[in-house]
């Protein structure tokens, strides 16, 4: 990961949960960074994701502090109280205004956050920032995640070049405890916070709104876009024509979208990422449900699991969704071979190339609903024995 | 099971898939016997469903068809015809209407039934009917069911009283392929057709429609009620008192209900019946909504399977469930013992008596929302390695 004019940033064990290894982060941006965000719809949200969404109504940032192993969610006045002591005592070392720190938090849900060994590291922390801290924040961050999770961009804006880099960590959109979903992604360009945020909605809503693991939806999932404003390339405003900022659109989905893959084919358990391919619905919305339906489906999933090209269960999940649906004119391919066409298998279907398909590491479903134009495409991965080995023992 | 007046049935080893097992149950009733039926809100639902649905528009049933192992959905023209062929030679056998005969298939999906296997056996089927067949019927509809599924009560019309015996197969509301849910519930009583459809919908709406096992709907999912009319009870008609029927409407419920529990209990690779009590929502709807997405959660069903009281997972399942919840005021309590309080722990829970619950074949979660007097109760079952090992490979 390159580093990244006007943001810092550092790692260090904490000792917050884990032992003997850096859970805690902190992110120190220039002084004119705007940011933008996007956060859980999960209606029991954790106290990070209400002191950010306030926060980001001020529309600037100067620091982000994140740490894994405690989501200070369902935690009440103290969660709230850890989050302004966070703020107030990092804002001071930065010398910015508490509304200026960000704060994500992922881990288990309902247990008081240590908030004084929390404390206790951010000056230590705060000595050794430094622009080539990415790789190292992008492993401080996980938590049931097997990899470290990083990508970037460069993009164009008028003769300038412009840098975007991004990290997550998640096994998934899903789960309260050691799954959330985080992304924090900086750039050096100079963007008003609400051009920002409007590139940011677009492009979640691309990527991280279009992957699942198990239909779990987190209380703390947190998407942060820093822009440093150091890079120097024509003025952008929110009259600035749409061309000045597509190449920069582009990069930033291609963050976005590298990132959310990772984190499906990270997904707990996961031996496949799998990719389902919508056509033919009657809205783009449309097909996106139906997409999640078929992602969501335990059926769908552990056939997969058991490299079945079993498609009946895709013509359930399509059947599930509640979207507009004719089953007799119904097309399914894995692979890109087609095995049922309008309502019916395909006569002389040979299952061969489907099988060869289905033991590979990526799996494809295209699914054409035969009524409409709508199409949309999101990704999941296989529901193994490892999820349960994961999630059925992992807090004792 | 007792004998049912005007209700005879009898089962034979067809040959559809399984070898050496019945796989084949036929019902014949009395004339006149009335009909009501609920099935499955899939839109991709089977050849047989759709039959059903004509036909029960009718109002009269003579015969009821059900085979295991061939779920004859997504057959296109082809599942038509098995249908229309199925009826007329059951009905010319019975000697009624093919629209008085039912038809109920549960199965894999997408291969073509081979109807004159099935229209083979019929004769056969048909020499060895008696009243005395249920117990045999409650097997031979099973697919992965490791029990069979059957429940009987008494109630009283008036000074009469009439039997209620019924039949299920399911591990789950779920799954297009193995795991379909279909029950079959007689009764000597007489009663209209029109309100004997009141009866099942309300009851329906009370015990299959508050069990999920994995979330999946399968296409064939179908609840059949059949009234013989045998037994002799005051008149029953749409102006009767609702007390009329108060008792036999208590002994239907507990029949349902009775048995949409086996069926949570018999969940693909359960362990445990989880029973989930939601209090103190805006409204039963939104309750029912809450508890079903407390339910169908991987992360709360496989911390269940892993015997943790893991309760932040339960917050994070309301918080998703998009109905309205306030996390400041919802309380959570397993096995009795309550855990959270109005958004936070208990102060000085003690987890011992949780983990002793947690470690029986039943567990008890109930969650309080704090805003209003609507509530709901749901069953489902655990999560575990048995669900993966059936659906990962079951086709091959």
């Amino acid at each position: 990961m390159p580093a990244l004019a006007g943001a810092e940033c550092g790692s260090v064990a904490a000792g917050i949960r884990y032992k003997a290894r850096e859970d805690m982060t902190v992110f120190r941006f220039a002084p004119g960074t705007t940011v933008a965000g996007v956060f859980t719809m999960n209606k029991c949200p954790g106290a990070p994701v209400d002191w950010c969404r306030a926060a980001l109504k001020g529309g600037k940032a100067r620091a982000l502090v994140v740490n894994a192993g405690n989501s200070n969610v369902f935690t009440g006045k103290a969660g709230r109280e850890t989050c302004e002591r966070t703020a107030a005592e990092t804002a001071a070392l930065v010398g910015c205004k508490p509304r200026e720190v960000f704060i994500a938090s992922t881990g288990v849900i309902g247990e008081r956050l240590p908030t004084d060994v929390l404390l206790a590291a951010l000056p230590r922390v705060m000595e050794g920032l430094q622009q080539e801290g990415w790789a190292a924040a992008a492993r401080a961050i996980m938590t049931t995640d097997t990899f470290p999770k990083a990508a970037t961009r460069t993009a164009r804006i008028g003769d300038a070049t412009v840098t975007i880099n991004g990290i997550a960590k998640g096994s998934g959109m899903i789960a309260p405890d050691m799954a959330t979903m985080l992304s924090f992604i900086a750039t050096d360009a100079k963007i008003p916070g609400a051009v920002l945020q409007k590139l940011l909605t677009r492009g979640n809503a691309k990527s991280f709104n279009c992957v699942t693991v198990d239909s779990d939806t987190s209380t703390s999932d947190t998407v942060l876009l820093f822009a440093t404003g150091q890079a120097k390339h024509p003025r952008v405003t929110a009259d600035s024509p749409p061309s000045l900022l597509r190449d920069f659109a582009r990069a930033l989905e291609e963050v976005l979208h590298e990132l959310a893959l990772m984190v499906a084919r990270d997904g707990e358990g996961a031996q496949k990422l799998i990719t389902i391919n919508v056509t033919g619905a009657v809205s783009a919305k449309s097909a996106h449900r139906i997409g999640m339906a078929i992602a969501n489906s335990p059926l769908v999933k552990t056939a997969i699991a058991g490299e079945d090209a079993n498609w009946g269960r895709i013509v359930m999940a399509v059947g599930k969704a509640g979207e507009p649906a004719d089953r007799d004119k119904l097309s399914v391919a894995v692979g890109g071979t087609w095995m049922a066409r309008e309502g019916g298998v395909i006569a002389g279907y040979d299952e061969t190339p489907v099988v060869a398909h289905m033991k590979g590491r990526e799996v494809e479903i295209t699914v054409d609903i035969g009524l409409g134009r709508g199409k949309a495409t999101v990704w999941t991965c296989d529901l193994t024995h490892g999820y349960i080995d994961i999630n059925g023992s992992y807090r004792s």
